[in-house]
This record gives structure tokens, sequence and C-alpha cells, in this order.
């Protein structure tokens, strides 16, 4: 078999790769056997010609076999996961972990790490003082058997094929394609052991689609994935019109969960709700979205979720002083930012939010720098809200860096109306084996 | 500029790229700075999406002024080129520049070695002992303004772009492009700085268009880019339906090509002829086929085309005791491959006979191969005729090497029929400015 060979079938495009053309390649791209050049030839050609669904589903598994997957067999229980597409704010997964192990689910979660203006659950963690996202994996399925719920940073030994094609594709512009997403995504998540897993595919600005239509397209195609892979799996198609929580920033967002859980509703709240129901359904935990819904509330309001996230980050190493006693995190100098106009807020350039944050300190532009905790915005308003002029509209918290450019960036984030824009929808549609259901 | 924004441009499709962008892309690839695997992300996504003729002119252009352009100001006179697109039996050139010479023409003919089946010009003549292909610019011309014509090989430095580019092509299968073609052919023809060119435009078995009407396709747009750079080109459409001469490998091409211009009427003779009437006509020489024919045939049967083969052989320092006296060639011993049927022979695999050629020593499979001249096949059939089973269809000249092979390949590569095939044409249209006329 010969690459050369394989380019030229898909450059044509009359017949499919075969699952051994799929393997021979990525296995030759793996071990460095077959080159860059190559390599990115062949992405391009699938770019323009695309991939059916059997295609597809064989590369997300070469992929995933390409390295280790987790074994979580020494964890009892139904083994549930999650993954955003990524976003601004979204730090869903904290509250997520102790509220499904407080109902008998066990939530072993592997997270990422922020890039650009999209934040990551392993760093917001970091910020709590000595949690340790770098647990073994015996130590990491130890913890999920004692609390139910632990969350770690990726191995680096997970889908090392997806890690060297992703690198390929970020440099050659053939990242946007459905089916090399789908599949980089999924032989991540396929990789992590679980047995059910309930994706949230964001669009709007700051997320990668850009239209619903794309994130229904992108979460069928995941979906279809994971069932033929044998995992039940679901996607929420999420509005990035806004940033999901109030606060972005890595202390803020732990301050945020904290109040969550112990319920407070803000607008991360309902976010948590849905994505749990689906996975309360998905696991057939609850049969009802009614039923999940009050078990959810009821687990929040006892204090339970709570007192199992403080389980968490104390098994973690972290120290629970400052979950106990929330004042303890070091927070940045106070900077207002006012409403420019009278009116009502109609538009929200939510990715520029984001790269406010990252000008701040709060985030990353190379995988090598390091993110300043304390810093973050926290946004007074919400989408739809009447304000007037002079009114703030977001905190700044700030350690003198950047404070400039986040401003100009957060005060043109913003665009007012005269009259009230439609009414806002968070998750617009769910996607699972049975098709699409919009809301 | 960047050159991921310049692949995503190609890969979209929605607008053609800009002569700035392309320019980027050819100094950037020529120069190291843009890595080959962004290249062939770029030529995948040309495939793929195409170009319009305006990005093809600027491609070729670019290519073209990424090295030396040859100037061949110091030739008076009009001067005129005739490129192959590669065949078998092909010494059409060997033949033309000293016939051309003779009626006013100026050929400073600038050719290259052969590679797999196809055989190059500079291999034949280097066939005559001492034979000097290598010449200096200077000498080149001066040798030209004395005899008409000379022929040498192709210096290193035209196009260097071309070079790099379809070396990544080759392994990346991105070689058969319509625009990339194109574009190489030309860069490199208008690089040689005659004022006139003759492209000749193989189809069929051995030879890299496979069917007529992407022989006029790629004839066609050839044409197109030549013109917009000033030149006049015309495109002579030929059907490798069998080798253009009835000898193949080196000596016994030079052998062919004495004995035409001595007026023994070989079946190469029709294609010489139909190449020198239409250099005449692009040229103005000549305005009437009929009258360009007869002047042809009056400098071949006078013998003084015959003596400027000898001038040139003579100035570019060959031995032409070898001209005068052909019996002094060296030819390998014969072996004799007889009809195996009785019939019509009504399929030629001219790829086949090349690949025999190769197989005893008379071609290269790699650059760096060394060439037995003395070897090769003399079909003693054509295309049409009736043998009886037993009759000699060819005769094989071979040192020994390969003649097992060889003998098989050729077996294999005539098909015999009961009745008589259609008549042969081997040229089938010709291409210019004007469009395609059909024979």
């Amino acid at each position: 078999m010969r690459m050369y060979d394989i380019i030229l079938k898909k450059k044509y495009n009359k017949e499919p790769l075969s699952d051994a053309e799929i393997q021979f390649f990525i296995d030759g791209f793996t071990d460095g056997t077959i080159p860059d050049y190559q390599a990115s030839a062949l992405l391009m050609a699938i770019c323009c010609n695309g991939m059916i669904e059997r295609e597809t589903f064989k590369l997300t598994e070469a992929m995933l076999n390409s390295g280790d997957v987790i074994d979580l067999s020494s964890i009892k229980g139904i083994k549930v996961d999650k993954h955003s597409t990524g976003g601004v704010a979204d730090s869903t997964s904290l509250a997520l972990a102790p509220i499904l192990a407080c109902l008998g689910l066990m939530v072993p979660k592997m997270s990422g790490r922020g890039l650009g203006f999209s934040g990551g659950t392993v760093d917001k963690l970091e910020s709590i003082p000595n949690f340790n996202t770098s647990l073994t994996e015996e130590r990491f399925a130890e913890v999920v058997n004692q609390c139910g719920c632990a969350i770690i940073g990726q191995t680096s030994d997970v889908a090392p094929a997806d890690k060297k094609i992703y690198g390929l594709r970020d440099v050659t512009g053939t990242v946007d394609c459905m089916p090399l997403i789908a599949s980089s995504i999924m032989s991540k998540k396929l990789a992590s052991g679980a047995d059910m897993i309930l994706l949230d595919v964001k669009f709007g600005s700051g997320a990668f689609m850009k239209t619903e239509e794309d994130a229904i397209t992108l979460a069928t195609l995941m979906v279809k994935i994971g069932e033929n892979a044998g995992k039940r799996v679901g996607a929420l198609i999420t509005s990035m019109q806004q940033p999901l929580g109030n606060r972005a920033g890595n202390s803020l967002e732990v301050l945020n969960i904290i109040e969550l859980l112990k319920g407070v509703k803000t607008r991360l709240y309902q976010e948590v709700v849905e994505v749990a129901v689906k996975l309360l359904l998905l696991s057939r935990v609850e049969t009802s979205e009614h039923q999940a819904e009050l078990a959810i509330e009821k687990v929040i309001e006892s204090g339970e979720a709570f007192e199992r996230f403080v389980s968490m980050v104390e098994l973690q190493g972290g120290d629970t002083s400052y979950i106990l006693n929330s004042e303890k995190f070091e927070i940045g100098e106070l900077f207002e930012i006012y409403a420019t106009e009278s009116g009502y807020i109609s538009k929200i350039d939510t990715e520029q939010l984001g790269n406010a944050c990252v000008d701040l300190g709060g985030g990353r532009l190379q995988k090598t720098d390091i993110i300043d905790n304390a810093v973050g915005i926290e946004m007074t308003c919400s989408l739809g809200d009447l304000v007037k002029k002079g009114d703030v509209i977001v905190k700044i918290f700030h350690n003198q860096r950047g404070l400039k450019q986040a401003t100009s960036l957060i005060q043109n984030a913003f665009t007012y109306s005269e009259n009230a824009p439609a009414p806002y929808k968070m998750a617009s549609a769910y996607v699972d084996i049975n098709g699409v259901k919009k809301y």
C-alpha cells in the first residue's frame, strides 16, 4: 500500500477510502514514515471532497487506538463524561461533576487547558491552591470511587495521531472540515473511557461553529461516531450570543461555582441544570426531564452538591479553606465599565470579552503562557437587559496589565438598541440517536 | 500576507487568488520560507478547485521569473522552439532543427533527458561520440548563428520554482491538474526565449493525457498562456496509439534520423513534416500548408537538411564520421519477435514498448541510471498492418540484459483482430489562437 495512491483515491473521490487505507495513513503518519507534505495533501483532499460516515468512523477509531485508551474498569457504576467545544465563562464541568456524583453517576472527567479566548477547566481548578490535576490513573480511579467525581488534565498519550494531525491542520488551512473536526474530538473523548457522553456544541461569536445549522451537523456526526463505537451520546447545541456564565477568569469562575452550588441561580445555573438533566436521561438514572430537574435542585438546595465539591477538592489535594471561605481568593483591582448608551443590550461579542480576559493576563496566547488567576471580568448585565447610559455593565478585575486594551474590547463588545431584542435561548437544540430536537 | 490565508482562500474558492498572492507563494516556496506541507495543501486545493486563466497566467509568469530567462537576443532572425509532452520513439526534434534551419528559421533548442518509458532528445544526441549538449549560453548562440540550429540540455537555473513544485507534486498526488501541468510546461518553455513555440501534445497509451479531449484542453490552455506572454504558440495533438517512429533506442533513433534526412519516408517522416509545416506557418515563413510541405521536401531531397545536421553535429563537437558512415554505430545483438497470431494489428500498447526499451537498458528508471545507447527495438510493422503468425513484427537489439522481460512486454503489447481497424491518424487536431481544428 502506498500513501501516494491513497491521496489520489481521495483526490478523485470515486470511491471511499477503505478501512485498511485509513489505518495505513494513521499508522504511517504517527510513526513518521508518512511525511507531513503527503499528510497535508490528503487532509486538503478530505476538506475538498469530504468523507462518508464509514470513513469518519474508521478515522476516529484509528486515531483513538493510536495511543492509550484509559481503562476505567476499576471504577464501579455508570461513568459519564461531558465535552464542550470551548467557550467563554464555561465552568459548567466544575458544578456538574459534584451534582451528578450526588445523583449516583460516576464522573471521571479529563479536561483541557485554555487557549486564546477560550478558558480551560483544568486552569480554573488550579486557581485553588495545591489542587492537583495530574493524578496518576490509579489515584484518579480511587478518588472517583470515593466521592463519585474527579477532574484531571488530559494525559499526553491520548490519541497522539490526533495531536499530530491537528498540529498539521492548524498550519495548512485544513481545520474547518466536519469529518476532521468530529473525528478529532471523538477520538479523544472515546479514549477517556466513559459509557455516556454529553457533548456541548457551541455556535455563534467565539465558537468554532458560526451557525446553529453547522453546530447541528457537527453534533449529529459526533453522535453517530459515538454510537458506532458503542457509547450512548447526546449533544446539546448552545448559543454563544453571550458568555455562558457572568464571570470569566480562573478564580472568578471558581467563585461563581461556589455560589451556584450554594443555590445562587446565576446565568450559568440554567446551563448546568440543562446538561445535568441530559446526562441523567442519557444514563437512564431519571426518565423524565421534570423529575431530573427536581432531583438536581434537591442536591443543590440540601448543600449535598457543595459538600461533594469540597470532598473532591480535598481528595485532589486542594486547600478547602478557600472553598469554605471564598474571600481568601485573591482578586484583582476593580475597574468599572459603563454603558455608553441607553437602551436594550441587543448584541454581545462574546469572543471579544474572552480576548479582554486574555489581555488582562487571564488567558493564554501561547501554550506556555502563565495565567494570572486573580484577573477577569464580571458582567453585571445580560443580553436583552435595558440599561441607562452610565450604568455599570462590566466589572474588570485587573493587576494593571492590559487594562486599556481590555476596556476598549469590552466597550466595543456591546451593541444597544431602542427595541427589546428577541428572547435569548442559551440551549437551542438537542441531538441524539433519535435525531434533532429544536427548542 | 500569510500562506495560511492563501491556502484557505483557494480551499473555499469564493474568489481567485490575486497576482500578489501567487507571487508570494512562488517566492516563499522557492526560497524555503514556505514549508512543503503548506505548499502541498495549496496544490491539492488547486487540484480540487481549479484555477481560472488569469491565475494560471500569473502562476506561469511567477515560476518563469523564479530563475534565469535565457537571453537569445544575440541570435538574429526568428527563433522557434518545439516541445513534446513526451513519447516513445519521438526523435522529431533531431530532424526538425536542421530542416527549419535550411528554411531560414533559427532553432536554438533546449531539450530534456529521458525518464521511464519516455526517451529524451539530449540522450539520443549523446549517442553520437563527443557530441556536446552542455554548451555555454554564448557558444550555443554562436552555433545557432553559424548553422541555424543547436540542441543542448536544459540549464539547471531555468524555472527553479517549477522544479521544486514538480518534485513535490510528484509525491503528493497533485500531478494531474490542467493549470498545474500547463503552467509547469510553459514556465520552462517561455524561459527558453523563442518567439514561436510549437507544442506537440500527445495522448493515448504512454502519454500523460489519456484522451484526445484532455490533450485539446491542455493544449488550449498552454496556447493561451503563451499568447498572454507575447509568444506565438500552436499545438499539435498527436496520438500515441503506436510509437512515433519505428525505432526506439538512442543510437537506433539517430540512425532513423539519418535515413529520414536522406529522404527515406519512414513513419516519423510524416510527423516531422507536420510539425515543420506548423512552425513555418506560425512564423509566417510560408503562408500555405502545401507550399510549406514542398519547401520541406525540397531541402530534404537536395541533401541540404542532411548537410545541416552534419554541420550541427560538427559545431557541437560530435564525431561526424558516425553520421557520414552510420555503420560505425554499435548496435546490440538481434533477437526477433514474431506475430503470435494472424490478423490485423489492431492495437499497440506504446507504453509497454517504451518499458521494454528501459528493460533492455535503453532508458532510465531513475535520473542517475546510465543508458546503453546500443540497445532498443525496431518495429517492422505498423498499426493496421495485416500480418501472418510467425512474421517478424519487432527486432530487438540487446546486450543480454533484460531480454526476457522485454520479449514478454513486446509480445503482450500487440493485439490482433480479424477485421482491419479504423484508419490511423497520428496528428488528430491542431490548436492555436484561433481555436481547435480537428483533422
